[in-house]
């Protein structure tokens, strides 16, 4: 296996930008990684795109119309779409790319705009429904009940409580608050969560990912080829993409994170108690609370106990999520798995100011995507270390 | 750099499936490939699926979704967009997939239904027309105008007539009509072609592709894992995927297939003179005509006297788009690149039946997707050969 590192990373401010469209935020991404990274054009061999496409003025093979304009053309560039993991499916086939030795530099792209409401887009929430849109889409299994089930039922089984949930949110905005990029900037109390309009019980409108624009990139370098950038490479120690099993579910419960989990700390050749920061897929306050266990950093049944002694906040003995989360950094689809790469890198370069983890070596991205018959569409887990 | 065979094919017939959806046309060319292949489920390790999306009932994750009708699951799939040539797409990264080494099995998929009208797909076909919707689409430059304008500079410029044009048509019609999986098996004369509704001028509608429904799937495998299968090899011996440069255009044309084409002879080994047959993009009559030029099978200026002294209709010197081409056979975008896949391997095992090129050695697919600023966004180029 080579060695590939993350050379240069970009990101927009994370929120609605209903003055910009899917193209200029993809440029605002690429521009700031190329710079970040000291790349020329010609430094990029091959790109991957992802994009789920829900603004409906998002042309065909954004990838080439957006890459053109730093002037990256001519290579081999590939548009992906893979639900709300698109950006870390483009981040592992940039990784993949590099793996073949056909390439040594890769760019990956992630880019979505969702605050344009259409009709379209609406008929666009209807497919992501349930993944089986016409099974579980029409019996109104949509994301929030989906979640709101399964967290049900661990209450019931386990010890956790409402406020466990809801403190999570008050984390995860705690975090974002120290975040430029972030989509809300502003801290929330438990109360607020707790109160907050109901969605699905136990959800409240706080405990759900907003609706948000984005995009994030980041330029992928073999070993030999980092000597040509200026940017601090941040090494990738595993890059894990699995899709789910349907099947065998306990507690309604995929064990897709787990399997993911295991394969990428199995390929970094390190377990989770070294882990020493990680960005999970909070799409729901309830989720963040099961991802604690099924990579690892808990045993089953004790991840409501995490929050509640706060082990995951900054400070704590595994931060989880300090860029916000996509709870309150924002959730712009396709730029989510890229997006907790450029905060990876960020960490393990020292870099990330007010909400720095101290003395941090290796941190963990986590992003899934999609629903069907009960188990996750899509999982992918990096392993990201300070070192070679 | 690593050997790889394709071991199993599928496709639907092309035509108009008013009674399928998206999934079910998927599954039937995953069913057929992996029965041709002797494949079972477990067997596949990494997936790829080119899907436009044209119709708006297809969901989000359509690899997962067809995919696990046939059992796979579990392993990595990405679905993935670059217009007209996505399948082709898929393909050439099932095939760097296992470049990598890391995996030796991998499934290309392509499907598309378009045969839905709704106000979504009519909003599709502006996104598709000119690449930049905003700049070229809002001009009208849709992709019969563009091509329109590049054969009215050609004919102008060279030797070349209305009728050379007609005799595509008439030659990929003829073609398909040996075809049991064409969408159109009936053969129709010169004067059919010259009296055909206009499209653009010198274009009328038998010039230009029709709107198709179908899939096409193609198993691909390292040398060492051919032998788990009953399907016979045939071999990969070129993949080449490139974009646009979007500069320096000689009359109108885009240099990106003779790029491409000169990528694929090199990493092949053979020039244009070895191959024995080719399926290329002929989305009009005319592009057919260009594409023999950029692909090196005669010099520029010669490409309309090919077809007028019938050197690639059947039983001439290099017989080209023998499956009928996307004039006859039907072009449902993302199937395409795969379906020309299809056809390569039927031939180069010898059973192409009635539309067989006899001793073909080496056989060439190409495949184009997209406009922008006057050049193409993608073109993939493959080699395929009879020996390892």
């Amino acid at each position: 296996m080579r060695k590939v590192a993350i050379v240069g990373i970009g990101q927009t401010p994370f929120g609605k930008h209903y003055e910009k469209d899917t193209r200029e935020l993809a440029e605002e991404a690429i521009f700031k990684a190329m710079k970040d990274a000291g790349a020329k054009a010609e430094d990029i061999q091959i790109a991957f795109v992802g994009s789920v496409g829900m603004d409906p003025s998002t042309p065909m093979m954004i990838g080439q119309i957006a890459l053109e304009q730093m002037g990256i053309k001519g290579i081999p560039i590939t548009r992906l779409e893979n639900a709300c993991a698109s950006g870390s499916n483009a981040l592992h086939l940039a990784w993949l790319a590099i793996q073949s030795g056909m390439y040594d530099v890769a760019l990956a792209l992630g880019v979505e705009k969702m605050s344009t409401p259409t009709i379209e887009q609406a008929r666009m929430a209807m497919r992501l429904g349930g993944g089986d849109a016409l099974l579980e889409g029409s019996m109104g299994l949509f994301p929030p009940g989906i979640f709101a089930m399964i967290a049900q039922i661990y209450m019931e089984k386990y010890d956790a409580r409402r406020e466990d949930l809801a403190m999570v949110s008050v984390k995860n905005h705690k975090h974002a608050s120290l975040n430029p990029l972030a989509q809300y900037q502003r801290e929330v109390s438990l109360e607020e969560v707790l109160n907050s309009r109901p969605v699905s019980w136990p959800l409240g409108v706080l405990d759900c990912c907003p609706i948000s624009d984005g995009a994030a990139c980041a330029i992928l370098a073999s070993e030999e080829a980092t000597r040509r950038f200026s940017g601090i490479p941040v090494w990738i120690k595993a890059s894990v993409q699995v899709s789910g099993k349907y099947n065998d579910l306990e507690d309604l419960r995929p064990d897709t994170t787990i399997k993911a989990g295991e394969l990428a700390y199995k390929m970094a050749g390190i377990g989770p108690e070294e882990i020493d920061f990680a960005e999970v897929h909070d799409c729901f306050s309830f989720a963040e609370i099961m991802h604690y266990e099924d990579l690892g950093f808990c045993k089953r049944g004790e991840g409501a106990r995490m929050i509640r002694e706060k082990k995951t906040f900054l400070g704590g003995e595994i931060p989880v999520n300090t860029s916000g989360g996509l709870l309150a950094k924002g959730h712009p689809l396709a730029a989510t798995g890229i997006a907790q790469a450029y905060e990876a890198v960020l960490q393990l370069r020292g870099g990330a100011g007010k909400r720095q983890v101290e003395n941090a070596k290796f941190g963990l991205t986590h992003n899934g995507g999609g629903f069907r018959h009960g188990d996750v569409g899509i999982v992918v887990v990096h392993i990201f270390g300070k070192e070679k």
